[in-house]
C-alpha cells in the first residue's frame, strides 16, 4: 500500500476497454472475429490533438504504465518514473496513451480469452499475432481517440520494435519515434533463449497442450523457469555481481545440498514464483514468438535501409552499455540503416550497469536525455 | 563407425578401473566408504616417470579423452584433436592420463552407483563432491600409477579449475599447470544459469526426488532443458549467428505456430534430446554444485594471490576472445593473482569466435601455442 500518492504521480488511474467488433485479419492469414483493447490515458488531449504520445510495452508489460489503480497498490505502473507531472514525459504537456497488446493476459484479447466459436478459452488456437498486427490495432485505437498523428511513439525492447513498425507502416501518423534498447530483429542466441523458455512451458505436464484452463492446472514450473532464464538475460553479469556477488543467503555456510545457497538463487526462484501469479503461460508463448518473428527487413530482402525508405518520423535511438540481450551494436544497426535511408536520427549510448533492464530504470543520464528530447518535441508542437 | 583409425590417433584404447577401498572424507564432512575411479592412459610412462601429463575434464566430459573404444565408434574421445602421436600433447613423448571425476556417470562412482549401505542407487544421498575432493582422488590415482610429480596438469573450463586446485593443494606434485577458459570462481550470472538448470531437472515430475532409477523414469525434459541452456552459454552470440542466423528450418516459410521455425531451435532441441541418452540428471546436479562451490580464495578471505602463495608450478593460462561463460577477464584475474604471488605465468588470449566451446576445438593459434608449450616442457624434462 502506497503511503501517500506522490505529487509527481499521475495519481489514481483506471483503464478503458475498446471493444472492436470488426474482424481483424492477421499477418498469419487467420482472423480474429473481434477483440478488446485495454488501455490507459494520462494527461489531457489538447484541442489541436497535437500532444499525444503513445507508449508501447514490452514482453511482460501492460497498459498500466503510470499511477496507481488504488491507494492500496504497492507499486505504480511499470514506467511511472518516466511519466507524470514534471517527469521526462510530462503529463502537464502531453496526453499519454498505453494499450495492452493482443495475445497478452492483462485485459486485451489473448489466449486466455473465450473463443466465441467454442465458448472455451482459445489456448493455442489463438491466432499467432505479430508486431505488425499490434501496430494495426494501435492504429484502430488512434482512430477511436481521434488522434491522426502522434507527437511521439515511444517504447523499449519489444516496445521499441513496435515503434519501428509504426514508422514503417504508418509513416505519416507519428512525428517522433523513440526506440530504446531494441533490435531490428532477434539474433540466433535471442531465439535460442526464447525457445528454451517455450520448451520449459510446453514440457510442463500441467501444460496440457495449452488447455490447462480447462484442466484446472497451470504450468507453473515451466513458466517460472522461463522467467528465471529471462531475468538472467535482462541483467548484466556485472549488475548481478554487484547485486548478489557470491553472497550466501543470509550469510549462511554452504549447505552441501540442493537447497538455496546463494542469494542469486533465492532471487531467481522468487522472481519465477512471483511471475506465475500474474502472467499466463500461453501469453508467454505467443509473445516470444512475436519477438522471434519480428524482422521488418525480411520483406525487403534483408535491406533495413530500404525498409526505412518511407519513414517520416524523426528518431531518437537509445541503448545501454551493459545490455547484452539487445546490445548497443543492435541499436547502431538501426541507426546506420536510418542514416542510409536519409531519416533524421539521434543516437544515445548510455553508460549503465543494469543490462537490458536499464530501460525501465531512472538512470540520470537516460532521464536527462529523455527529458530534453520531450522538451524539444513540446516546443516544436507549440505545447 | 570410423572408416580407418587415423595415423595420428592413439588408436583403440580401453579404460581402467581403480577400486579404492579406503574411505574418503569429503570437504562437505561426509565420507564415501570406497569408490571407483575410471581412467584412461595414452603413450608410455618413461623410466624416470618424468613424462606424465594429467588431463582434467569438464562438466559433461569423462576419462575418454582420445582414441576409440572400438572400430565401430562414430567419434573419438573428447580431446582427440589435442592428444596423439604428433599432436600438440604428443603421446610419442608424453604419458597422458585422464580420469573421470566422482559424481559423474561415466564409470567413476556417482549418484547412479549403488550405495552399499542400502543396496540401492545413491541418488541425492550421494555426498556433495567438490573440486578439491576430485583433486584428492586424482592424487590417489597418481600414487597408484607411481607418479610423484606430473610434468603437467591440463584442463579447460571446470577442468582448469581442477588444475588450479592441484597447484594450490599439491604444489610439489606438478611442474606445469595449463589452465584454459577457466575462472577463479563462478559469477552470480554463472550460478544463476546453473540454478535454472537444476530447477529444470528437479521440477520435472519424472525426477522423483532423485530416485528416478527406482521409479523406472528419467527426468528427460528437465535434463534436455538444462543442456539447451548450457549450449547457449557455450557458444558466442556471433558463433550462433554465423552457424544459424535466422535461417528457417529447411528454408521453409514461418509456421505461425509452435513447431520448429528456425534452425537454431532445431539444433538446441536435438542437442537436448541427444544429451539425455548418455548423461545422468543427478550427475548434472552434483557437478553444477561443484562448479558453484569452487572458490579456493574463500579460505584466504577472498585474496586469490594469497591462495596462490605456495604454488610451485609454472602456469600457462589461456582464454578465448568470444567466451562469455568464462570471459578473458576471468582468466586475467587468475594471471594477475599469480603475478602478485610471484608465480611464473604466461598468458594467451586467443582470438576465436566459438565462445566457451573454443577450448575443445582445433583452432590453429590455440594449437600452435599448446604445441610450443608442450615442446618446451618436453625439452625441460629431457624427453
Amino acid at each position: 500500500m502506497v503511503e501517500k500518492i506522490p505529487a509527481d504521480s499521475v495519481g489514481i488511474v483506471s483503464y478503458h476497454d475498446l471493444e472492436v467488433r470488426e474482424a481483424l485479419t492477421l499477418a498469419c492469414g487467420q482472423s480474429l472475429p473481434g477483440y478488446n483493447l485495454r488501455y490507459e490515458c494520462y494527461g489531457e488531449l489538447n484541442a489541436a490533438r497535437s500532444n499525444a504520445v503513445l507508449l508501447c510495452h514490452a514482453l511482460s508489460g501492460d497498459h498500466h504504465a503510470a499511477g496507481y489503480h488504488s491507494a492500496e497498490d504497492r507499486k505504480p505502473g511499470w514506467w511511472d518514473n518516466m511519466i507524470g507531472p514534471g517527469k521526462p514525459i510530462d503529463t502537464r504537456r502531453f496526453f499519454v496513451v498505453c494499450s495492452n497488446f493482443l495475445g497478452s493476459c492483462k485485459g486485451s484479447t489473448g489466449p486466455a480469452s473465450i473463443n466465441p466459436a467454442t465458448g472455451e478459452p482459445w489456448g493455442l488456437d489463438f491466432p499467432m499475432v505479430t508486431v505488425a498486427d499490434w501496430v494495426r490495432t494501435q492504429a484502430v485505437l488512434s482512430d477511436h481517440l481521434g488522434i491522426a498523428q502522434w507527437a511521439a511513439i515511444v517504447g523499449g525492447s519489444l516496445g521499441g520494435m513496435q515503434v519501428l513498425q509504426w514508422a514503417i507502416d504508418f509513416p505519416e501518423r507519428l512525428r517522433h519515434a523513440v526506440v530504446i534498447a531494441a533490435a531490428p530483429k532477434l539474433s540466433a542466441q535471442n531465439i535460442g533463449f526464447n525457445e528454451v523458455c517455450r520448451q520449459a512451458i510446453m514440457s510442463d505436464p500441467d501444460f496440457h497442450g495449452g488447455r490447462y484452463y480447462q484442466a484446472g492446472t497451470k504450468p507453473k514450473h515451466g513458466l517460472a523457469l522461463a522467467r528465471m532464464i529471462g531475468h538472467i538475460t535482462y541483467l548484466s553479469d556485472d549488475a548481478m555481481g554487484k547485486k548478489f556477488g557470491r553472497e550466501t543467503r543470509g550469510g549462511k555456510q554452504l549447505s552441501y545440498g540442493f537447497d538455496i545457497d546463494f542469494e542469486v538463487e533465492s532471487y531467481l526462484r522468487y522472481q519465477g514464483q512471483r511471475f506465475v501469479e500474474h502472467f499466463d503461460a500461453n501469453s508467454y508463448l505467443f509473445i516470444t514468438k512475436a519477438l522471434d518473428y519480428f524482422d521488418p527487413a525480411a520483406a525487403h530482402g534483408g535491406d533495413l535501409a530500404a525498409t526505412f525508405a518511407q519513414v517520416q518520423a524523426r528518431f531518437l535511438v537509445a541503448s545501454f552499455s551493459s545490455d547484452w540481450r539487445f546490445a548497443p551494436e543492435r541499436s547502431r544497426e538501426i541507426v546506420q540503416a536510418l542514416f542510409r535511408a536519409g531519416a533524421a536520427v539521434s543516437y544515445a549510448e548510455i553508460e549503465a550497469q543494469h543490462g537490458h533492464d536499464s530501460f525501465l530504470l531512472p538512470i540520470p543520464q537516460y532521464h536527462r536525455i529523455m527529458r530534453a528530447h520531450f522538451e524539444r518535441i513540446a516546443e516544436e508542437q507549440g505545447l
